[in-house]
């Protein structure tokens, strides 16, 4: 009897809807539109079928399978209550009791719970991937936004409402730069992809250069793959982004350990597969932010999950620390 | 039977000695100096001597008291080791096995515990204050420096090493004041009651205000009562120092949401005396921070551990938090 749980990670556009093993290995996906129809009853009914036919095809490849349950990763997911609650880029309004109408049509899961993309990511970490056996770490994805999952005492950390771990959302540089959430200065308008992309359309500006990689690409093609490829040929302009990226994460992933004091930081998503360019900065300039009781204590280390697979991977994660408990 | 705990609070110059009973009232204290001969085996003897002397003065008043512990606060107090390591106040050298060593002279209690004094607080809260209850909450004690306390699903927050929760030196201000620790732009550089003071200062400078109440005053004279007395009076320097005080702090705060999604914030110590000269202006500066799903959500409170007694009171609740567990 081989037990597997199934990840569901729902996006903007698209739910992802994999088949995982214990040792984090996906064994069958597939993917359904996210509607823009803000039906949810339909999506509810769309998304059951895709689910059993994913139990349908992982037990035509070995019958003794038994599915223990189903963890989602959604924006705005609220752990506590199993809702998705006002997420700005989904159809459906207001607050959505997915756990609840979903828990209808699969009443036989022994576990079945929802949390937000950036938590479902660090149970990934603890349960998969580099933080097995840490007890106290935080996990970093940097994309279009900034998100975050902290786990204290080998708990992911909820708050009193379910929506902790918001770092993204914190203050690095007052009244700076407009964040995607309207407020200034937010570490996410720094340091996701898009931020990026700010910091070298801001260096241009500032340097007047018109011979940078970087200089022949409109505001709309310009991409973090761009910069670090223009960053490995030498551009100038490149090599100062991960400079000045590395700085503001490093500031602000100092601030993290003087909160949290984790054993490890971990940094899940595009802009790290720049590997030292984004990495070296950083750690650098967290170390000169940092109280001498936590320097050289807290190592930077890159996710061990799976790029492509990551957000089903870690949404099934959730059903094994459910069944944990 | 009634039981009871004792409360060790090690300052820079002073130890203070309690007994404490479950509903956190001291009922004897003393006082021991600290030593800065820098001898941690005279100073355990002296200690030890002190803590009996209590002991014995306790049953006294009731010979059926049953002492059930010591709970001790102190600067880079480490909750794991029961050490202190590397006071910056005190003139023990490097790591100091405190807990041990007065093991030694205490084998019959069943509790000997050790955190910083910040922490202390925060548990004091829980135990007898206005956090009892509560399972998620942040302590910020404002003084001479900025300390705080995390509380996560009814556990202090200690993180890998024993010493998260450093919430005073975080990065408020980017190149900002130099902190006590001499890095910048720490909040504690900016919400201490000495940061109440360099803000008079600066504004003193900025508006060349020679009216100001708090124009005759030295720097090494004027204090946070002081700023406050002037400020019931009306004085415009002082009426601005809270609302920028409150705009640092609301920032701040701001920021600490975002991380853990707490139930409450408790302010504790002397600039809170202020009341709403302080905590209006914070309160609204933290919620023009905070994200749609935090706002008007989470109240700022006023300790309710009582000022004399406040750091005996909170190193006595580690007593019954050990025996809780």
């Amino acid at each position: 009897m081989k037990k597997v749980a199934i990840g569901v990670d729902i996006g903007g556009t698209n739910t992802a809807i994999g088949v995982v093993d214990p040792e984090g290995n996906v064994m069958v996906k597939t993917n359904i539109p996210t509607p823009s129809h803000g039906d949810i009853d339909k999506y509810i009914s769309d998304l059951s079928v895709a689910i059993n036919e994913q139990i349908k095809s992982v037990k035509l490849l070995n019958d003794e399978i038994q599915v223990l349950g189903i963890g989602i990763g959604a924006p705005n997911g609220n752990y506590y209550s199993g809702t998705i609650e006002y997420a700005p880029n989904l159809s459906f309004q207001g607050v959505v009791h997915l756990v609840k109408l979903l828990r209808n049509n699969f009443p036989e899961m022994e576990a079945l719970a929802l949390t937000n993309d950036a938590n479902a990511a660090a149970i990934g970490e603890m349960i998969y991937g580099g933080a097995k056996g840490m007890k106290n770490f935080v996990m970093m994805t940097l994309g279009t936004g900034v998100g975050s999952g902290i786990v204290v005492n080998g708990e992911l950390v909820y708050g009193s409402d379910g929506f902790a771990g918001e770092i993204g959302h914190t203050i690095l540089v007052a009244g700076g730069r407009p964040c995607g959430c309207s407020a200034l200065g937010h570490l996410e308008a720094y340091c996701s992809a898009p931020g990026m992309k700010r910091t070298a359309f801001e260096l241009l500006a500032h340097y007047n250069d018109n011979d940078s990689l970087l200089a022949d690409k409109s505001y709309k093609e310009l991409d973090s793959k761009m910069i670090y490829d223009a960053a490995v040929k030498g551009d100038k302009i490149a090599l100062e982004v991960f400079e000045k990226t590395g700085a503001w994460l490093g500031e602000g992933l100092a601030n993290t350990i003087h909160y949290l004091s984790p054993e490890a930081i971990f940094l899940f998503g595009g802009p790290t597969a720049a590997g030292d360019y984004i990495f070296k900065p950083t750690k650098e300039n967290m170390e000169k932010h940092l109280l001498p009781i936590f320097k050289d204590k807290v190592p930077i280390l890159k996710s061990q999950l799976k790029a492509g697979d990551a957000a089903i991977v870690g949404a099934s994660a959730l059903v094994w620390k459910e069944l944990d408990k």
